[in-house]
């Protein structure tokens, strides 16, 4: 197979960024990119590709990252640009298919992510008498770094697939917050698929096609697309800005962090909450939508924005300091004699020593839906992140912030959801079967 | 000013593309590029861009386009990846104060497609008492190829401001189509603003800085992302894909084709039906969102689909011919004794031939947005056109589409506008000037 008709036209390369770990650029093996399309000539029965490669010093976006490992990727996985993220609902009683489901979702999202079709048929492959194995959207684009992530929801270890017994402690339905204004058309569900890329025709076929697979055992609940990633999950990344105009997750937790990974992240294995061996290495997500009332935000003095969030709005620096990555000090005095950084900004809300030394790993993207039907844009931030117990985690924080944060004058939580998304697999092992084991 | 700091990282370099005329890559000129944030220092109150530049043979995505010309950017500029559209209506009764937004828009808009702030203050050259004059979500990113193309509404030449009289016999609302599932509520609209750009947090910010310049004077009647172009509008573009997996607009015209353009697209100033000199290089834009049941056409064998389109699915051949460019042979008669391409195919209802030579300028999206509420995705085609009268364009075609393309079985037309987008700006002419003059 020749790699030559690899699109590199999206090199990172003006950032002079160092290579981060789990990229894999190149395709050194046969099959290990079996990209779609056009330019390379690929047998469409390849196998379903294995992960090897070489790793060069440029970050490709139109890269394949591996899917098989310790963690699921698309966590720590430098956080690509586009995301499609849908949350599910299991509508069979037949614990048996739903087994098989993620057995062929493994499948599916292993191909994907190494840039082949849904299935060896691809396109054309099953003849002219039966539907095609892959919808066909995405052909001819790379891998374009999509990762796909798979979480279940506290619901699906109700008692119809026998999983009671296996449900974490952790793994609670989220508690009302202040201000809450939940729809349920856009909370919950048995199970999210997170698709990110830096093509959205990418995430976007990727959930088509796995949605397609479970036509008959899962209905889609809620989808989210998400224009624009809101967070940085590695170091080499320069920090985006919300809808806000301001940057965000600056002080995120890292990639290449990896003891503040294991503490706020990663599940382990005698996690008293985690759910025992089948969660060990995986992560809990939280889903928020919101809503952000951009037109009330964009009448408000800069000095009332600034204060609001805790940083300046040019250089993203916390108050009273120069540079974005200055370390706050929340004690440091302004002209004024009030602190730099008010009581109740949002930076200081949300900080880890206001909260018991409580952090969170965000990977949240931008959104506008179309309008709301009153003359504004429906627009905001669909907020994920990835802990090791929201209940020691997220529920603290957000309470912190839902009681007084005076950024909730401009937002509105109208979305919410948590899943526990296991550990990456094997060679060989499929999606459930820890779980199922 | 230095340009120094310019990204190029979306340099197309695969294609070999020759240069598209209108492109302009590298800044010539003191303030031809003013990009947004830190890699290049530029004063906040530099002038707004005009658009001298030099051309070199790559195309970069994220380039500016020069917002003045003999015709409005956005219609034959090449595609560009992703696109937020927004209709609008005028909630004041004072046309002064509408031909003062219009002026204001066209300051923004040219600031904006050149790569700066919406305003000369920007992102905080207000001071600290003032709200920002730029909502600061794009601020460090280049121009990205943002265009942004104005239109007019049939219904801002009712009796509100005085237009009465310059309505074009052109600009009438579209007819009843059989099958048209039409919602009020995405249909319509006084104005249209079109925002395509290769990042689309360029083209979310620079629909959310003109609505936000019309508060009070007009609101959001309906707005659509479109995550991926389903058009090539130049022979420089590879033909994307839709989300029924097939080609599209394979047989578009085509910027390069100038005579095709002066016959189809543009309005000449004689024009019967046109508008008269205000709209003598202008054209017509018709936008329908078309719901696309995805989950039933990945149900159908892959003779019957590209029996139903025409086109082979893997190369986008015509049926009967080998490469994507063949020409159409309606006549071919295939091994069955059948013509090749079925009689109500939609290659063969929609092509030039069958309406009398109509033809028209695609530039749609791919769009995604959320689920149903019944288990599926809301996924389909924005489709958006140009042309030089819809009742004898658009309308006929697609009253041959709505009586007998197969298409509709799968297809849903559920929101419907149309648009008089007026000529390019001579160098100090602002949008509205020739409309109100």
């Amino acid at each position: 197979m020749s790699t030559e008709g690899l699109s590199r036209r999206h090199l990172i390369g003006a950032s002079g960024s160092a290579a981060v770990a789990g990229i894999v650029v190149g395709a050194a093996g046969t099959g290990a990119l079996a990209p779609r399309g056009n330019t390379v000539t690929r047998g469409d029965d390849a196998p379903a590709a294995g992960a090897p490669g070489s790793t060069t010093p440029a970050l490709a976006l139109d890269a394949a990252i591996p899917f098989r490992g310790v963690h699921q990727a698309g966590i720590v996985t430098p956080a690509q640009d586009r995301l499609h993220f849908v949350a599910l609902d299991v509508v069979t009683k037949d614990a048996a298919q739903l087994r098989e489901l993620l057995k062929a979702w493994t499948r599916a999202a292993e191909r994907m992510t190494a840039g082949a079709e849904a299935a060896p048929g691809g396109l054309v492959g099953g003849g002219p008498n039966r539907a095609p194995e892959d919808t066909g959207e995405a052909y001819g684009l790379p891998a374009s770094g999509l990762t796909i992530t798979i979480g279940y929801g506290p619901s699906l270890f109700d008692d119809r697939f026998g999983l009671a017994s296996r449900k974490p402690v952790a793994l609670e339905e989220l508690p009302a917050f202040a201000g809450d204004q939940l729809d349920p058309k856009r909370s919950g569900g048995d199970l999210c698929l997170q698709a990110c890329a830096n093509d959205p025709q990418v995430a976007v076929h990727a959930v088509r096609n796995l949605v397609r697979l479970g036509f008959g055992i899962v209905a889609v609940r809620w989808s989210q697309l998400g224009f624009g990633r809101t967070s940085s999950t590695s170091t080499a990344q320069a920090t985006p800005r919300n809808m806000f105009g301001f940057k965000d997750g600056t002080n995120n937790v890292k990639a290449e962090q990896l003891e503040d990974l294991a503490q706020h992240v990663w599940v382990a294995k005698d996690d008293e909450t985690g759910g025992g061996a089948w969660m060990a290495g995986g992560s809990y997500l939280v889903a928020r939508r919101i809503r952000m009332h951009i037109e009330v935000w964009d009448r408000t003095p800069l000095q009332e924005q600034e204060d609001i969030i805790g940083r300046d709005k040019k250089e993203g620096a916390p108050l009273g300091q120069a540079k974005e990555f200055d370390t706050l000090d929340f004690a440091k005095k302004g002209p004024d004699g009030e602190t730099a950084i008010p009581v109740n900004a949002h930076v200081r809300l949300a900080h880890a020593s206001q909260l018991g030394g409580v952090r969170i790993l965000r990977r949240g993207y931008n959104f506008t839906d179309g309008s709301d039907g009153v003359g504004h844009l429906d627009a905001g931030l669909f907020f994920l992140a990835y802990m090791r117990d929201p209940g020691r985690q997220f529920v603290p924080m957000q309470r912190a912030l839902a009681k007084a944060d005076v950024l909730n004058e401009y937002i509105e939580h109208n979305g919410s959801a948590v899943f526990a998304c296991p550990p990456g697999l094997a060679d060989g092992e499929y999606w459930g079967q820890a779980l199922f084991a």
